[in-house]
């Protein structure tokens, strides 16, 4: 069977107005081009999303006009990130009865959670909607580190889970993954500067930011993994690389995703306080690393 | 100048009633016995608190009570951590206009922030309140860490910062607080295992959960130390260690204070989703823990 | 040009007598293995090699028997690793007397080093001898890290250092090191769980002990990678792991690759104390893993 | 009773001549001028004596030296560090032969070892003497981490270990160590920057090179704590701390001691390459730091 979700999956911003109201226009016009570009899948309400900063009455309204303006063209899948369990089952709910395909669900640390308080976490969101979970492990931003034993452990005994996405960026992860389960637990990236090999060790998907930037070349690189190139994979993997791990290592996605987009022509607004705009000296660096891979050789003969 | 703060500042917990309100009887009980216990100050929505799993509503509903129920009888420090600096404006606003003392201030991460954000962000809380802040520091919670010298930074630089609170347990960090500011900062320790020497280091107070359990070892290992009873002093924190470790080590504050005071007759209800409650297995070590150190000669003797 | 050193990179194993003196036959016979089973090249006295453990006179004459025993069948790099750096100039240049092609220098620490300390010591190493370089970074056995720009640097400015072993295990140091040099510094990758994913990002060889248990399967990776044949080269990657985790995760390299030369007939002796044998229950294991794998119908096919 | 070792246990440097041969005189001399200067014991071939770099003969005639010149006035504690257990046994006999009081064994690592090979490489060692063992934990050195109740069992089972010394800085390891034994361990602080809190949690002695360069402050910082000053104690503490800093974070012991020997006209030599000798901006730093401190008005009226 055919996985719903696979290839490039990509997050939009969540684009404020100036007086830090949702900027429902901006968000339909990311998803737009996004969708026009190619992708394969939206994620919206992700961490380049800033779920975590969001009222509850912005994230309704944020899933709503997504998942409307997506309208079935691509699968969606609704980033769910909440402190309690009771919220995380509300935003799962609210996501389902808005037509998301799937949740992916990344429980959230104040105070450590135990591997008992984390599945019974996941058993409740998982009882109270009927469409598939991925569960998402990022110990950076969640705080919490589930390892491969536990997450196939829930992945078995959970009946809705079915799709793993790991951002540890430890290859290693995903060869456990794979192993315990004989190749059979679809697996994503969500690392952008692992892209490449995470394909290669069996990945079925990259959940990334980057096709706000440079789609084509993020497309690319699943193309010539399918088509067995190696080479072609590997160059075009190599030509995007800076600019992968630019966004990710300078001020956090939403502000270099929000900057880069308006280097693009669209204006997302700032990320809210108290996560500051890029600086003007990282934005020239990003203008230029676009700039270089809008001109590749490689990119243009394609 | 004598600081307001200083000692013994405890933090309440915030009890649940069984459909998960706030429990505002137990919750008054709870303060009026720590205060009857002889702790020097109250500090209210603290990691101890549940802060960050509360609702705006049960955070407002929290802080007001706990401060009247104080009634001024010690200084009140309501804690304000929340993702983002508008709601953390907001909540140290509502703080100052119920009355509290001070506000001590953690900033919370999902994306890390770097010195301007953390800086942006103290300064907006300060410049919206009159009352004094005690920047608190605990990359365990809240996966910011800031250094020293940067803590020296906004002391010096924003007006109503006064005061520092350190919980990463490293006994460097106070030791560069003194030297960076000819021990002229107030600093305060909020690792429970590094009492003792965070006190002899010159810390000007404690702030812990441990007084709702043994309030009474707690108080005797200030005494002692500002009597200058170095023996006295290792040999009732050596007494009391065990149960320091146990509160910070197994399942977190919250479940392990709310279990403890349920032994003492105090019922204070659940800890949130997915926090869960203390196992019956840690339940009986923490009640042997408990009735030996109640059966202390030492403190019997005090 | 191709580089003299590609491919599959053998360690042999320092086999000792019963009264702890070098066993120069046994030693001989798992060479001759090796280059039987048709690695590209041999590389003695390396950390699998237990040359930390060896006395001055028991390394030359190990470095002087593996040399000789090569016979220039195929190329062979010497291991030199030593506390000072008069020492390490002694033994790269009695490993270039004794006819080795390379060396392969891991600086190690008792005091960590900085970046001036470890360039004169590869300096002082490259000017008293002839043979190329190949710079060792392994900061877990060595507790000194070497970052890849620090690397580049190195490369550049040392004449004879044309080589890169990494061991961090870190897929990103080598995308660094490729980025840096424009694809240009021949890298080797020298952690086992690694070894599919560092062919596919550029790597040069791989350095390793397993051909010393597995040698048709890890020359079956290299090979399935370089006919392009990706489904083939992940099949026979994860049929291996499961060894590859085992020999890096159970009592280090010494012991388990010696316990499995005695499985397959060859006996090498014991590691020298502290090290001890594997224990009984990892025998079994071991025994287990390499049965199933020569059952294995992919290899048995090719 | 009262430990053999107690206080202030003074490392002397070895000093090396201009073409690296031991300089036995500047040894001697380093030593008489801690023991004039009243250091309780004293402590060679320990890290910063740069035992590890010595040959095996630089080392017998560096210990024959040192102990030989103590002759008696105070304790002498010979450290042993060497990565194979013969070599180890060899050493300790060698110390015991030429009248070591103690030996001050750290294991050392370039493969990791499990507990059960540290355990047999301490055992060998005290089977081959008859003086007592004080246990080294020193991670950052060694690459070897025991835990306080690994610790605990070695000195229960181990009949002449008699004493422990914890280097890692870590307060809590020390509490362990009491808890575990109910204060009857004798344990030792090696890191230099929690000198003062360790006293304070109930430690023996201080093993730490500063004598060399600041004995007065170093043994009026014991003084206080005994006579039980806690003011005065702090007070001292504080105002030796940044030299304390400064001796462990700019180039390692070696390196900064010799050059403060060489500011108080004790030319040591060099340490020996890879090691390189402090810089002169370094060197500038410690020297205005020693001279504050040799001026500092409460040393000046004790």
């Amino acid at each position: 069977m055919t996985p719903k979700f696979k290839g490039i999956i990509a997050y939009p911003i969540t684009p404020f107005t100036s007086n830090e109201g949702i900027d429902a226009a901006a968000l339909k016009a990311s998803i737009d081009m996004m969708i026009a570009d190619g992708v394969h899948a939206i994620a919206p309400l992700g961490s380049t999303g800033e779920s975590a900063y969001l009222t509850d009455s912005e994230w309704d309204e944020t899933a709503e006009t997504a998942i409307n303006q997506v309208g079935k063209r691509v699968p969606v899948v609704v980033g769910i990130s909440d402190l309690t369990t009771r919220n995380a089952v509300r935003r799962a709910k609210y996501a389902e009865q808005a037509g998301a395909d799937a949740v992916m669900v990344l429980p959230i640390s104040y105070w450590k959670l135990n591997e008992q308080e984390i599945f019974a976490h996941y058993a409740a969101i998982a009882q109270s909607i009927s469409i598939p979970i991925m569960l998402y492990n990022n110990p950076a931003t969640s705080g919490i580190d589930m390892r491969p034993p536990f997450i196939a452990k829930m992945v078995k005994e959970i009946d809705n889970i079915t799709m793993v996405k790991e951002s540890t960026g430890d290859i290693q992860r995903m060869h456990q993954l794979y192993k315990l389960s004989d190749g059979q637990i679809p697996f994503y990236n969500g690392s952008n500067p692992l892209a490449f090999e995470a394909f290669v060790a069996g990945a079925t998907g990259w959940c990334t930011a980057a096709p706000n930037l440079i789609p084509k070349l993020n497309l690319e690189l699943y193309s010539a993994i399918q088509a067995g190139d190696l080479p072609g994979a590997r160059k075009v993997f190599y030509d995007q690389l800076p600019l992968l791990e630019f966004i990710v290592g300078n001020g956090g996605l939403p502000p270099t995703i929000k900057a880069g987009l308006k280097i693009k022509g669209l204006d997302a607004g700032k990320p809210r306080s108290p996560l500051k705009p890029l600086s003007d000296e990282n934005v020239a660096i990003l203008s230029n690393l676009m700039r270089t891979l809008s001109a590749d050789p490689y990119k243009a003969a394609a």
